[in-house]
Formats: structure tokens, sequence, C-alpha cells
């Protein structure tokens, strides 16, 4: 039997024991598990970013990963635990649109919501599903003993996720800026493919970016813009801070003109 | 065999390569461990604050858990390293109270010092006894070539550690916060079985914070106390920083009335 | 089969997924890997201080060790991509400098530069080549099946990381701080062999540290010199940060006179 993977996203941080004792908790139960941490730094309980950043991994996980992931400002409270099965892979978190994108990219996905009593599972802590739930249900799906059908009632409904996505009007591409990295790049919610023919630069507030290959075809200190890791268009500065030099973060508007028309 | 589980909770932080270079030389001796990094985030030489995060995460560990816990101002000086046989784990460290809350816990619990010289451990820096100590001895332990009893010489005295304990005077608890979160939240050194019975709300200086179950019970912005993952009293601001909105941390004075106690 | 331990050392930093997207990469064709995060947290595209901290850490990772190492601020541009077996050990990563040091110390390495077309590699971006170069390959070495010597054309010339190495005029060493760790103590690039015999301080600009063997040998708050974990002079401020109190960092000149010698 191969070794069970287990890929964890969350908004814990690493300064706290919660994502070690999440860790403690699946191996008490699946002692062979390897684990995966995909960044356990989206911001406090931003559930959207949360969701983008997991739907730009998911393709590199391995097939039969089961991913736990929480961003759950609602624990505790009425919003439901499911596991996902979509993409080859388990997904068990929360329903509040952290898992969305992933359901909506398969349309073989089902999703069961866990029934915690059924299952037996002791929840010592209100505010720690992640420990007292997500932990032991992924860790019992990897063990392969628990089938995803087995976890509670199936379910059509899924809460959504208002990933913003861009606009296009007059092959004008409107996006905006979802996450910004470690470097200071600006990292936006623009797809290889929504980005328009023979463009050559991108318009981010007053500032413009030329769109190349890689950070290395401008000079120190210049503006890129260019596909990135993420398969999403990303402006950075090279050898410099992208958002820390304009000002930009989350939500700022990044702008993508066909190569034909006049800028505003 | 199960594979060997060695946590880890340090001050080393993750920017150096200190806990790597440990988990190598783990593995150098032990290929078949699997680490649980508790957190490498105690406040630099915070003793009392690891020897707390260590306490309330340890019931987590599975059982056989080799802990290496190393928050060392006195490293390369006269304080002893010690390993500590306690709640069915073992754990390797330094005699300055970071390993006296675990050993209080279990009237059973066993210390012996390590005798560097006999197990013939080569020191090569005098100032990570992590790497030259803890984590030979973790490891060989891990590995069942060593056992406690045979690192060195058993003791009967601990350095103890001074976390604070709650003072109770006419039912009126008083306690200090012990760790902020990487949320914010204010954690508490009262734990749930003192908290008094019907009492509604959390003084902390002059403010007040609603006694609920979940942070979700009250309005964002607005102040919640709670029995937190740590099973003890926290104090948090809903979808924000209670330790930024209050200006309060470790050290900070939290107050608990019962029911019928009039409030100063 | 011993299980395969890869090692990795990144200016990526854990915020973002890429860490956790490369080591999903090896699992996919490695399921049996063992990782050992060296560090993540090198300064962006600081190739010398990576260059440092890995050459500084080889020596404690089991031989067999496959080390994946990307500071990389030439990605998609004509730096080769390498494959260097030095020190019983395999390193990948780009030719930038950043492993010539471990070239240096073995007079039997050897360097293969990655021929992506004939190993069939997908680069799916341009500016990740941890995850669609140098993940795989170092997966398919720790495999074993790949050889070091069938990942492209041998070359004998090495980009050369400039670590700036001491000075020593009339036994008086100058050298410089070349990176700061996270208790804000100096390291600097001065090894053991190279303190003048009977040395008893350390200047730093104008302030003066005693040289000592441990931490604890000076009181609160005062400075101390001592050879550190990385078998090189550091100066340290006890239980405090030297970076901060000084003023210095990465850069910051530091000298040792032999006892004879007047000071300027």
């Amino acid at each position: 039997m191969t070794r069970p993977i287990l890929a964890l996203l969350t908004d814990f941080g690493t300064q706290d024991p919660f994502v070690g004792i999440m860790k403690a908790v699946v191996l008490s139960r699946c002692p062979e598990a390897t684990f995966v941490d995909l960044t356990h730094a989206v911001p406090p309980q931003a559930v959207v970013e949360g969701a983008f950043l997991l739907e730009r991994s998911v393709e590199w996980l391995p097939r039969g990963t089961v991913v736990i992931a929480v961003v759950d400002p609602g624990v505790g409270t009425v919003r439901r635990p499911i596991v996902l099965r979509a993409m080859d892979r388990l997904f068990v978190g929360p329903d509040n649109g952290l898992l969305s994108p992933i359901a909506a990219r398969d349309t073989g996905s089902e999703v069961h919501v866990i029934d915690i009593a059924r299952l037996g599972l002791h929840v010592a802590s209100c505010t720690f599903h992640g420990r007292d739930v997500f932990a032991p249900v992924a860790a019992e799906l990897a063990a392969g003993r628990l089938l995803p059908e087995s976890v509670g009632p199936r379910t059509a409904e899924l809460v959504q996720a208002a990933i913003p996505r861009p606009t296009i009007v007059d092959g004008v591409v409107r996006g905006t800026v979802v996450t910004v990295d470690r470097f200071g790049n600006l990292v936006t919610n623009i797809e290889r493919a929504a980005v328009p023919a023979g463009a050559k630069v991108v318009e981010i507030g007053a500032a413009r970016a030329a769109l190349r290959d890689t950070y290395g075809e401008v000079a120190r200190g210049e503006l890129v813009a260019l596909i990135d890791a993420f398969d999403v268009l990303e402006v950075a500065e090279r050898d410099g801070s992208a958002a820390r030099s304009l000002g930009a973060g989350r939500g700022t508007e990044v702008v993508v003109r066909p190569p034909s028309s006049p800028r505003s």
C-alpha cells in the first residue's frame, strides 16, 4: 500500500501549536501519513483567498491525496463540516465556500456532510474543529477505514466562495489582485487564457507593466507582468516588491487591453 | 514496528536552518522518524510560555511520541540536560522548568540526567545542544536503542517553571494572559474548571467580554470570552485582534466573578 | 531500502504554497520521500546568503540526502539548471553560485547540466523551475531511477558565489556579518580556525564584545562573541538582539586582533 498523503491549508499560522496538534491527531489514527503543508498563512478568516490558493494548488497534489482545509470563521456555529470528492482527491473542511471552486471544476464531484454523532467523534472544543472533526475524519479516510459516502448524508448544495472573476468588455479585461505573495508580487484573477492575444502591457492604476515571460526580461526595479506559477497574470517588480512600490494589494484593479484598443 | 514520532517545540524560529539540522541529525540515527512541529515560535528564551504551550499540547500527541523541547537560555552552562518519562511519552530537553509541568501531571514520572560523556556524544558547539545532545538522544530513544534509564543517573529534583496560577478569593478568579495566539486572541491561565458557574462576563482592564461557547456568537468587532482549544479561558475579538484592540498581552490581568459577586 | 531524504533550502517563504507544491511534485514521483526543511527564509534572491547557509548546514545532512536549493533570480533566463554530486550527497538547483561553495569543498565533485528536453520534463511555468525542473529531477534521483550523469552533459565550470572572505593583515582579522539569525545574533564569515589565539575581544564598529564560549558567560544585555553553531564567529547580546542594539546587519565589519596587537 502506498503511503497516505495529507495536505493542509489553513489560516492557523505556525506560531501556535495548532497545526502540529492536527498532525498529531492524524498520526494517532494513521501513523503512516505523510504531510504536505500548502500554507498556514492564509490571512485570518480570508475564505476567498484560501479558496483561490487551494484551487490553484490542487492539480499538483498526487491523486488520492486527502486535503484538510480550514479557514473557518464560523467554527462552532451552523456551518456544516463536509467531505468533498473531486479531481481524484478528497477534501475535508467547512462548507463556507473554501472548497466550492474545487467542486465546480469536476462535474463528477460529490459532497457529504460529516455526521459528528454518527462517527462517534468527541468534540472537545467548540472552536477547534480542525483538531476534533476534520483531522480525525481525514485520518480515517486516508487510512482507508472510512469512505466519503459513510461520513454522513450526501448534499447537492454547497456554499459558494465569491472569488472575483474578471470582466471582459470590448476585449478589455478588468481583473483584480487576489493575493500578494512573499516577494510582494501581485497575483490576479486573470487566467492565462483570458489575456488578449498580442497584449504587451498591463495597467495597474497609473502604472504600466511590460508583459513578458520571465522576471529577468526587465531591468532591476522595473515592473513586469507575466503568467506566473499559479497560471494567472501577475504584476511584479524585478528584485523588488510591486505591492510596496505601487501601494497595491488585494482588490486592486488590473487592466489588460487588446493591442488595437485605445488606452483610457 | 510502528514509525517513531518525534515532536518538536523550540524558540529557534524557522528562519534559520537550526530546526532542519536537528531533524537531519535525528534522521541520521533514526531514518524512519516522522516529525510533528508543535511550534518553533516560542518567544526567544521564554521558558514559561514554552512550558505552557507544551503542557497544553501533550495530550494530543500519540502515546510513545518522543518530544524534543528546547527553550534554553542557559545552554552551555550548568543547567542539566534531561530525559523525562511521563504520560506514556518521552521528553528530552534542558532542566530549566520547560518540562516541569508535564512531570507534575504524572505521579509516575521519572527523570534522568543525560550523561554526555557516557553516551559518547560529540558536542561540536557550546551553543547548540539541540543538535549535539537532545536530537541524538531523542533519536536513539525513538529508535529503541536507548532506554531513558540508560542515559544517565536518575534525579528527583527538577527545576520548576513559574507558570503563573490564578488566584481565587471569595469566588472571584484573577488570572493572567499567558500567551497571545496568531489571531491576537488572549490565552489565559484560567482552566475550564476554575471558571465560576453561571459567570456571563469576563473583565480585562476596563473592558468586558461576554462569556460564550464560540466566536460566532457575538457581532464582528465585539469582544468574546470562551473556553478555547487549550481548554483555558480566552478573550478574543470576533474577526479582529483583542491583543491590539485592548493593548493587552502576556501578563495582562483577567478577572471572572461569580454571578452573585458585585463588580469592583 | 532506506527512505530517501530530501532537504530543501529556498527563498520562497512559507506564506505561499510554493514549497508545499514542490513537495507534492516530489511525492508524486517518490512517495517514500522524507523532507527536511533547512530554511525557506533566505532573503529574496540573496544567493550569497543562501550559499553560506547551505554550506554551513550540509555536513549535518545524512549521506545520500538529495538537496533541492532554489534561490534563483535568473529563473527562466539563460542560467543553467544543474545537479552537483559532492560530499556524498546530491544537490539540485540553479548554476548561479548557490552550490559553488559545496563543490569547492570536495575535490571529487561532479556537475551535470540538466537537459530538460532529454528528460522529457514539462515546464509549465517560466518562473517556477523549483516545481517544474528541480523537484522532479530530485525525486527521480532520490528514487534511484535517475543517475546524476544521466541528467545531461558534464560541465567543469560553475558560476561562483561571492561569499566574502575575511582578510588577515599583520594578524588582524577583518570579516563581515553574513547573516543575522532569528535572535538578532550577527553571524560572521570568520571561521573558528581564523580567530587569533588568545584573542579576548571582538570589535564591531565602536562596540566591543567579550570573546567567550557561551551566551551565559556575560550578564543580560551585554555583548558576547563566540564560536556559534555554524562554527563561525558570532556577535550576540545576551537575552537581546545585537542586530538591533548595534544597528548592524549583513555587511557590517567585524575585527579580531591578536592579543599583542594595539587597538586602532
